[in-house]
């Protein structure tokens, strides 16, 4: 049986297990506008930006730790733009399929209600990604923009990337979200 | 009769100048989204921020500096993202209405061009501020997706932000925007 997973705020213990995350989605160049030579401590400079709020999705067992997933929070813009969250997911390559973007997105919502956030918005989703779109559509997102050829893909070449947006309501509960 | 603008990058001695152009924007809370509150080290490190190019319009004549409006330009994203450019401009309120807006658009799309962008891509242009969306459709740019609700501007309210794109066609000349 599959641990429950775990959704807790990261720290520094989390930065060996974070880059083996972080590390095969950087490299691909196919989901995912960042450098695909960076190293270890450009990505986790990066995930750990000043206004990132990381959280990791836990499959670990008793003390033991088992990161599969993780997540940064932060808001979309500044001023009187910070109303609107903004939020990044990655999933180790071993645990796609298994839910855990699901989670972590549900734990999302619910964090960024707590924090007051009005809205969420993801400002830059390659289109070539049907899974990724297709699961924030059932998690409540539209879209609500598409740049054309706004990413260059390492193996299709110059393909849309595309904003999603859902507004924050009362339903998202934390609670709910941590054990999804 | 009018000097014409002459646009040149932006060195240490325009500091004070730029922040004469940015503070009543800033303060406004009516276009861009930035705090209305910062102070001055603070704007100016994000106008100056890394990966910043920042250009100034200068009315001034001879060795005199009369510094009426400014815009920097930047990857709108990294690594696969980062053929399409973004550009942001503000102009010192006693100089609307004058071109300087235009001259700079002009003069940022035939910067990206020659820095080999491929596009250049406005992520947030406040619904309301026609007079910025009229003349970016001018200048090529349409609008390729809507934030809902996404800026709470000072005397409005809640309204939408709009993204902007344009190809960057071989027909800008550098030599011809500096002279607009």
């Amino acid at each position: 049986m599959t641990p429950p997973l775990r959704l807790r705020l990261a720290d520094e213990q989390d930065h060996d297990a974070l880059w083996v995350v972080l590390e095969p989605t950087i490299r691909a160049g196919e989901t995912w506008a960042l450098p695909c030579g960076w190293t270890r401590a450009e990505a986790l400079a990066y995930w750990f930006a000043g206004p990132h709020e990381v959280w990791v999705a836990d499959r670990g067992e008793g003390m033991a730790r088992d990161v599969v997933g993780t997540y940064f929070l932060r808001p979309a813009q500044l001023g009187p733009g910070s109303h609107v969250a903004n939020a990044g997911y990655m999933v180790r390559p071993d645990a796609w399929g298994c839910g855990v973007a699901g989670a972590m997105c549900d734990h999302s919502l619910a964090r960024a209600r707590e924090r007051g956030f009005a809205a969420m918005q993801f400002n830059f989703v390659v289109s070539t990604n049907a899974r990724a779109i297709a699961l924030w559509e059932r998690k409540g997102f539209r879209i609500i923009g598409r740049a054309p050829g706004a990413y260059r893909h390492a193996t299709l070449g110059a393909v849309d990337s595309v904003m999603m947006h859902r507004e924050l309501g009362p339903e998202v509960s934390a609670g709910a979200a941590d054990r999804g």
